[in-house]
């Protein structure tokens, strides 16, 4: 008997008719006779449309009725899969945050799961019931509904899958798995059939989004497995855990992408300590998410220029904010607004000589020209120009035989 | 200071816009300086959208899940209608009934509600806060979220009002108050300024559906003050208490009338102990709903004629389980398929005398024909053809001057 949480969100359980599918996917595992434990997402759709009845109302609504407005949408996928399930004869009961508990901390909307109660689930799925869950929430200590921010359900899938101490967490979704790059522009891309926390949090965090990046690391703080995997197909999906006890055989795991960057360098900066903090602070207090940022020394050894790449549509407050500090001192401000990242990323690739190099040389056979690098143990980024995105993915995907 | 429940129905909440006018209604008391629970509804159709949704799945959709499904309605338009006093400032909550809680007692979809918390409330109402609640639910002895039946939202607030010992409940809705008769249907018809809980109930079982019946029947139990008025208009609404305390200068308070009515006649019945409840059995037992019943002595001593009104909808239904019904020994069973009920109400009327005499005369100076009779203390309803109905209604709002 094996004690399994499964994820399923939003386009899983985006229909009634899909709910229906959802629970003969829970069906087969409880006859199985696997424990089951399901965490649901709200209908696709459905939190954005709860979300803009705030909006219509205020821009800055207040955060705790937002949440116990956004938590309804869970609660609603829950019930349908609890009575679709009896339907089926099976016993099944929803059992909202509240009365498990599960307890949250941090602010309304952004708080995250520190504990639950798990005696009374533990029962009832020794009494071969199965647990349903809504995802996305929890209560506080002041017994108040919280929600822990968008995506939060593959969060719930992996807090309860650890304090339950559960044998897996499977991600149920709408794609096959995590792919070696983006299946729908570039064919040739393949399923990964296992890959590890940290090169699936690369994957993730650079364009192959099937599963919140938060969720993957407290999945790899707690050795937790997981799988993602499609609702719509019998297919086996994509196997993440422990690095260690993954088999690499080849040196790249995948090509990711990441379009609509913007990216802007400072040049002739004075290169003495704070001067990055001077210049970031303000860009976070907005809210601008920087991503990759280099420096480089100039040839003026007491000067050195920044580069760092932002969502395209940051741009131009970007750019005020830089042109209004006054905090820093610089010679020039250039900015690029049509650059695109391109990463590899491998568990394989720290063992491997000549990634970079094989990496580099493939560009320039296509004539792409590289604006900016960066590097980390298991990921080599490059920003490019946009145009030129497509191409490169290919070229990648090709010469590190992920074909 | 005064205490007051005020209870919004599904119509004065159907949109945002009116979830803010209600905001601003409360914003009113609350500068008052009142003390204000507000218990809400789904907004308009949104109930129905969550069975619609459970029905997809099972005719018979589990009843538990089915109240976890309906009751995010009105915790959707508690969260939204919170937001909209922050937003004019105004300190207000929305307090979920597990948050509370108010306990129910009863089977799921159809429980009652026996007993709430009132400390945290009234901590917070003395902290001049808004309590926003839910209608319709409660938490039953399990932990589990119960609702207590369609239309439910007004027993919530006459239940909260009883409970917290508020000064009065006001329930707002999309018309200005009770009318003496359908104002749709007969320009004419006045709104009541005032009225019993008895007349109240006479009018809303007769067609004048304003209020749920069991919600007045509890304000009548504890003698709690209800005021029904628009949510739409400034105008003073209907008041509802005790007959002692109401001043009756006219004997006949409203003309109400029910369409969609069959009547069916059992001739030659053995007039012997339980013959009544030999035929209604059965009846009740196929959820078809009695209303008139009316005994005849018939000419020979030992047998009587039975007639009872029923909805049209049941009558076929009706007749086939008369038919079959082998406890009953008659002569024959006579129907007629398109009746209608009109009654005249008013706690005066059993101290004026000739009223029974004057409704009858006016019915027949308009050449209608009565089919059956059935009167109370402060009701008497006939039984006519269908097609006499608005000139009945006429007749007797007139002559009772009611216009």
């Amino acid at each position: 008997m094996v004690k399994k949480v499964l994820k399923f969100g939003g386009t899983s359980v985006g229909t009634i008719e899909r709910i229906q599918h959802v629970a003969k996917i829970i069906q087969k595992e409880h006859s199985s006779g696997n424990q089951v434990i399901a965490v649901v997402s709200a209908m696709a759709g459905k939190t954005n449309e709860l979300i803009n009845l705030s909006k219509n109302i205020s821009d800055n609504f207040n955060k705790r009725e937002l949440d116990v407005l956004m938590s309804t949408g869970e609660q609603v996928t829950s019930a349908l899969l609890a009575g679709a399930l009896s339907e089926l004869e099976i016993k099944a009961k929803s059992w909202l945050n509240w009365q498990i508990p599960i307890l949250t901390e941090g602010e309304h909307t952004n708080a995250r799961i520190v504990n639950m109660n798990i005696k009374k689930i533990d029962t009832y799925l020794t009494e071969k019931g199965v647990v349903i869950i809504p995802g996305f929430q929890g209560i506080s200590k002041n017994a108040d509904i919280t929600t822990i921010g968008r995506g939060g359900s593959d969060a719930t899938a992996v807090a309860v899958a650890k304090i339950l101490k559960a044998d897996s967490c499977e991600i149920y979704t709408d794609v096959d798995g995590v792919f070696s790059t983006d299946p729908n522009k570039i064919p040739v891309a393949k399923k990964i059939d296992q890959i590890s926390y940290d090169e699936m949090l690369e994957l993730s965090s650079v364009g192959a989004k099937v599963m919140q990046s938060s969720a993957v690391q407290t999945a790899m703080l707690y050795n937790i497995p997981l799988e993602v995997k499609s609702t719509f197909t019998n297919r086996n999906g994509t196997r993440i855990f422990d690095e260690d006890n993954i088999d690499y055989s080849k040196s790249v795991t995948g090509v990711a992408y990441s379009k609509d960057d913007a990216k802007v360098t400072i040049t002739g900066v004075e290169d003495k300590p704070g001067v990055a903090a001077n210049i970031f602070e303000p860009l976070n207090k907005s809210q601008i998410n920087v991503d990759m940022v280099i420096q480089n020394i100039s040839s003026d050894q007491k000067k050195t220029d920044i580069s760092f790449t932002i969502k395209r549509e940051d741009l131009l407050k970007t750019l005020d904010i830089l042109k209004k500090n006054k905090n820093i001192k610089y010679e020039n401000i250039i900015h690029n607004e049509k650059v695109a990242k391109v990463s590899i990323v491998g568990a394989g690739m720290v063992s491997t000589p000549g990634i970079t190099y094989r990496m580099f040389r493939a560009l320039s056979e296509e004539k792409i020209n590289i604006l900016a690098i960066s590097t980390s143990e298991i990921k080599l980024s490059v920003i490019i120009d946009e145009d030129n995105t497509l191409n490169a993915v290919k070229k990648l995907h090709t010469i590190f035989e992920l074909d």
